[in-house]
C-alpha cells in the first residue's frame, strides 16, 4: 500500500530529491520511497510507477510529494519518513551554507544584476519549465545550455531559430557536457589547453574524445555541446552550424573535431558543406555510420571515438608545428631517403595526399617525380655501386641536401635518419651540415624547411633522443612517423589557415554563467574560477501556468 | 687520365675500401680514386665507371686494384696514393688490434672448431662468393643470413630449397636487418624484449616498425629478415613460410608482424593460407598494396609502417593480458554502460568482431542482444526515470553487475567508468563492490572477468589514475580505449593460442654466429654478448675458380 504526504513550499532540485528517495528507501520500515516535486510530469511519473496517491492532486510544483510503499500500515511510517526528510533537507541546507559561498539570486532580474556580464545561462530545472526560461534569457542576449531533457522539439526549434538570428547558441536540450572558455559546464572533464575544438551531439562522446586527447598529451580549446536531436530532420543542425562558425572564428582552434550520430541526410549535406567552407582540418565521427572514403577535402572521417581523438591529435600537431614555420606555400617537396622502404612509403603517402602518381620504374631510385615533387631512394644501386650505402656513409646525401640550396622551387625537404648497429655513428651531423649549406645559399624570403623522421631506438648506440636534439637545435623539424611528416610537408606547401576577419564570439574568450538548477554545477564553475551566480529558480506562481502568464504581463 | 697499380695479396672488406676511396679522393693532387678488390664484378665496375686500366687484368680477388683519375701526370701521384693506402691499411689493422678482441679464424673449419655451437653464419663477403659459402654452411647445418647482394635468383632458390629440407632458414640475399635471440645482425636496432615477432622482406621496413614498437613502449621477440626477392614468383616465399613456422613455434611470440612488398599472387595465397593456420594474431603490411578489407580471420592488414606497429602493439597488449587471465572460452559478454555513446560504440565494435547485429530499437537501453552477448546503456530513460543518472548514482549498475554472479554463461563484463565534474565522487567503489559480489557468487571454475575503460582525465576531481589503481587492485582489467576492451573481451571468450607441440627452432633461443665479411658486424655482436667468431674469409686460391674447385676436392 501507498502512504503519502506533501511538504508545501519547499523547492529542491531533482537530483537532491532522487538521492533522498534512495536513502529513505533503504530504511527497514519501508519497501520503497519516492520523493519528487509536484510538477505535472512528476505526477504522471508517480502514477505510472505505482506511487500515486490522491493527496498529490493538491500539490504544486513548489511542493514536495512523498510516496511510501510499505507493508507496515501504521501511521508511524509517515512520521518516520517525514522526520528523516526534514533531516535530509536540513543536511542539504547546511552543506550548502558550510560549503562554497555562492552568489545567489531568487529572481532572474537580480541574477543578471549580480552578474552583469553574464553571457550564458545553464539550465537544469525541470524540463517543462526549461524552454520558457531559455526564451527569457535569449531575449536578454544570453547564450543557452539546456541540461534538462523533456523539452519539446517545437520548443527546441523555436529557441534555436531565435538564437541563430542573434548570433547566440543554444546547446541542448539534453546537453550533458560542454567546456567553454575553460568553464566546465555540467558533466565536464579537466582537459589541458590545446588547439583542438570539439563539437558534439553526444555527452559521453565528447567526454571520451577529450579524455583520449588528454591521454595523447594534447589539449582542447572548447567543447561545444549540441544536444542529441540537433542534427535531426526537424531541428536541422541549427546549433551544429553555429558551433562550426564559432570554432571557425576561434583563433586558438586549429583543428575541429565533430561527433554525432549519423545526421539526417539533408542535414548531413548542410553540415559537410559548412565544414568545407572552413579553412581548418576537421575530424568527423558520425557514430556507427559506414565510411565511404577516409578523407574528403579538409574533412577526415573516423570510425571510433579513440580514432577521432588520434586523428585530431595528429592534425593538431601538424597545425601547431606549421604555424611556427615560415611560409613555403606553392613550393615543391623533395624527399631524400636512405631507406628504400621509407622512400616508398613516403612516395605512396605523398601521391595520395597531393593526388599524384608514384613512379613504378624506380629509375635512379626515383620513387615519385611529378609537378616538381620528387622522392628519391639514395640507397638505390645507382648511388651505391662502388660506394658505401648512405646509411653508412651519408656524404652522398649531404651533397644532395646542399644542392637544394640552388633549387629555389623546393620549399620542403623530407628525410629519414636511420640509426642502430651498422649505421653511421652520427648521421645527424651530415644532415645538419647539408641543410646548413642549403640554407646559406637561400635568401631569407625563400626558406627551405627540413622535416626528418628518425628510425631507431633510444637504446641504439647513437641514442634516438641525442640525434633528435641535434637536429632540432639546427632548426630541423622532427616528426614521429612518416604519415606525420608527409602531412606536415603538404600543409606547409598549401595556404595556411584564414586570418580573414570573421564574426567574433566573445563567449569563447570569456564566460560568465547564470546557473538555474543543480547547485553542484555552480559549485564546479566557482571551483574553476568562473564567474557564476546561482539562480535559485522555482516555478513562478507555484507552477500555475495561467497565474504565471498574468504575472509575466504585469512585470 | 687514369693511373693505376695493384697491391697484391691483401684482402680487405668492401666497406673499408670504399671509405679509403673516399678519403683518398679528397686529396688535392687527384680528381678521384677508386680502391677495390680485384673480383670479376669489381673489374666490370671499374670498367663501367671509367676507372679501367689494363694493369688490372693480372689482379686476383685477393689483390687490391687502385685507380686514380688525375690531371697531374707525374708518377708521384702513384707513390703518394700508395703511401696513403699503406697508412690507411695500417690504421685499420691497428684499430682492429686496439679495439675489441675478436675470436678469429682464417678457414671455415677452424671457425667451426673455435665456436662448436655456431648455428648461424652471417655472410657479407662479395656477392659472387656468398652462395658458395652459404652452401658449405648449409651442409654443416647452419642457418644463413646473407647480407651480400649480387647473388643470383637461381642460387637463392637452390640455397633456400636446401635449407627448407633441413628445417633451416636462409635470410637474404640482400638481407640488411635481423634480430634473432637478442643478437643484432647487420643493420639492427636495440629494441626492448616483448611479445611481437617480426618478419620482413625489407630492412628499413623492419627497422621502422620495430622502432615504432619501441616508441609505443612495447618490444619484440625476433625480427627475421627474408631478403627483398623472397616473395617473388621465382623464390616462392620459401623463407617467409619458414619464418612463419618459426614464430608459430616460438612461445614468447604472441603476435606476428609481417612486412613485404605485395607478393606475387600465388605466393600471396600460400603465405595467407600459412598465416591462417597459425593460432596467433598476425599484422600484415604489403607495402603500397590496396587493402580490400582490414581483417581476414586472424590477419590484420595495415597501410603504413606505423599503423602496422600500432596494430601489433594493440594485439600484443591484448594477448599479454589474456594469457594472465583464467579461461572463459565459450562464455558470453555482457556490457553494462553508463554512457550511451560508449555503449553504442561497444555494441558496434562487438557486432563487427563477433559477426552479430546491433539492436536498432534500443528498447530498455539494449544496444546489442544476440547469442547471449548483451550490451546495455543504463543511462537509458528506462533506468533513469525518477532516478539519478548512473553516472551520478551508480547503484543501479552495481546491482546489475552483482546479478552477473547468478548468470553462469557470462564470462566477461565490459564497463565504462566516467569521471569528471558532475559525475559520482568515486565510481570505482561501486564497480568494485558489484564485481566482488558477482565473483563471490561464482565457483572457482566459472570465473567472471571485468574489463573497464575510464573516461576522464588525470586532472579530474576523481583522478584518473587513482580510479584505475583502485580497479586494478580489485582484479579488474583496465584498458585504454573501447576497441582495446572489445578486442580483449573477444579474445577471452575464444580459444587461446595453441600449445600443441610444434617443431622447435633452437636458433630462436640461443644464437652463436660465424661472421664472414664486415668485421664491424662481429664487433656489434660481441658488444651484445653474442658468441661470435670472425671468419677472415678470403677467396680460395686467390679467387681462381678452377683451382678452388680442385682444392675443394682435395680437402
Amino acid at each position: 500500500m501507498i502512504q503519502s504526504f506533501i511538504k508545501k513550499g519547499s523547492f529542491q532540485d531533482s537530483v537532491s530529491l532522487m538521492l533522498i528517495s534512495k536513502k529513505l528507501s533503504n530504511l527497514e520500515e519501508v519497501d520503497e520511497v519516492s520523493v519528487m516535486m509536484g510538477t505535472p510530469a512528476n505526477k504522471s511519473l508517480l502514477n505510472a510507477t505505482g506511487f500515486w496517491s490522491d493527496t498529490f492532486n493538491d500539490a504544486t510544483p513548489n511542493d514536495i510529494c512523498v510516496a511510501i510503499k510499505t507493508h507496515d500500515d501504521s501511521t508511524n511510517v509517515i512520521a518516520l519518513i517525514s522526520d528523516q526528510l526534514e533531516d535530509a533537507l536540513k543536511n542539504i541546507a547546511q552543506q550548502q551554507q558550510g560549503g562554497t559561498k555562492l552568489l545567489k539570486a531568487r529572481r532572474y532580474a537580480s541574477a543578471t544584476e549580480k552578474l552583469p556580464d553574464a553571457n550564458l545561462i545553464l539550465i537544469s530545472i525541470a524540463g517543462e519549465y526549461a524552454a520558457e526560461l531559455a526564451d527569457q534569457a535569449l531575449d536578454d542576449n544570453k547564450n543557452i545550455m539546456i541540461f534538462s531533457d523533456n523539452v519539446s522539439v517545437d520548443d527546441e526549434v523555436r529557441l534555436k531559430t531565435k538564437a541563430d538570428k542573434k548570433d547566440l547558441i543554444v546547446m541542448g536540450p539534453d546537453c550533458g557536457t560542454a567546456i567553454i572558455a575553460g568553464a566546465p559546464l555540467a558533466f565536464a572533464n579537466v582537459i589541458p589547453k590545446g588547439n583542438i575544438g570539439v563539437i558534439g551531439a553526444s555527452g559521453t562522446g565528447i567526454q571520451e574524445v577529450i579524455s583520449q586527447i588528454a591521454l595523447l598529451n594534447q589539449g582542447i580549446t572548447q567543447a561545444i555541446g549540441l544536444g542529441g536531436r540537433d542534427l535531426s530532420e526537424e531541428v536541422g543542425g541549427i546549433s551544429a552550424l553555429t558551433a562550426l562558425k564559432m570554432l571557425a572564428a576561434d583563433e586558438s582552434t586549429q583543428v575541429i573535431t565533430f561527433i554525432s550520430k549519423p545526421p539526417a541526410e539533408n542535414v548531413r549535406k548542410k553540415v559537410i558543406a559548412a565544414m568545407k567552407q572552413i579553412n581548418k582540418p576537421i575530424v568527423a565521427l558520425f557514430l556507427a555510420s559506414k565510411i565511404d572514403q577516409p578523407q574528403e577535402d579538409n574533412i577526415y572521417f573516423a570510425n571510433t571515438l579513440d580514432e577521432a581523438a588520434r586523428l585530431a591529435c595528429l592534425l593538431a600537431k601538424v597545425e601547431a608545428t606549421a604555424c611556427q614555420l615560415p611560409t613555403v606555400a606553392g613550393k615543391t617537396i623533395s624527399g631524400l631517403y636512405t631507406g628504400g622502404t621509407l622512400a616508398a612509403e613516403v612516395a605512396m603517402l605523398l601521391a595520395k595526399a597531393l593526388d599524384l602518381a608514384v613512379s613504378h620504374s624506380h629509375d635512379k631510385g626515383i620513387m615519385l617525380d611529378q609537378n616538381g615533387h620528387k622522392i628519391i631512394d639514395l640507397g638505390d644501386d645507382f648511388y651505391t655501386v662502388g660506394r658505401p650505402h648512405p646509411m653508412i656513409d651519408p656524404s652522398i646525401r649531404e651533397e644532395e641536401i646542399a644542392q637544394l640550396g640552388q633549387q629555389p622551387a623546393v620549399g620542403v625537404v623530407l628525410m629519414d635518419l636511420v640509426i642502430g648497429y651498422g649505421a653511421n655513428a652520427d648521421p645527424a651531423e651530415s644532415v645538419i651540415s647539408g641543410f646548413s649549406r642549403a640554407c646559406a645559399a637561400r635568401s631569407a624570403d625563400n626558406p627551405l624547411i627540413a622535416i626528418v623522421t628518425v628510425t631507431g631506438s633510444e637504446q641504439d648506440p647513437q641514442s634516438r633522443h641525442q640525434q633528435i636534439e641535434a637536429l632540432k637545435s639546427a632548426n630541423i623539424i622532427v616528426m614521429d612517423n612518416l604519415p606525420e611528416a608527409v602531412l606536415l610537408a603538404k600543409r606547409l606547401i598549401t595556404a595556411g589557415q584564414a586570418s580573414t576577419p570573421v564574426r567574433s564570439y566573445p563567449l569563447l574568450n570569456h564566460i560568465s554563467v547564470i546557473n538555474a538548477g543543480l547547485r553542484s554545477f555552480a559549485e564546479d564553475l566557482q571551483a574553476s574560477n568562473i564567474p557564476v551566480v546561482q539562480y535559485q529558480w522555482a516555478p513562478i506562481a507555484g507552477g500555475n501556468k495561467k497565474l504565471a502568464a498574468i504575472l509575466k504581463k504585469l512585470n
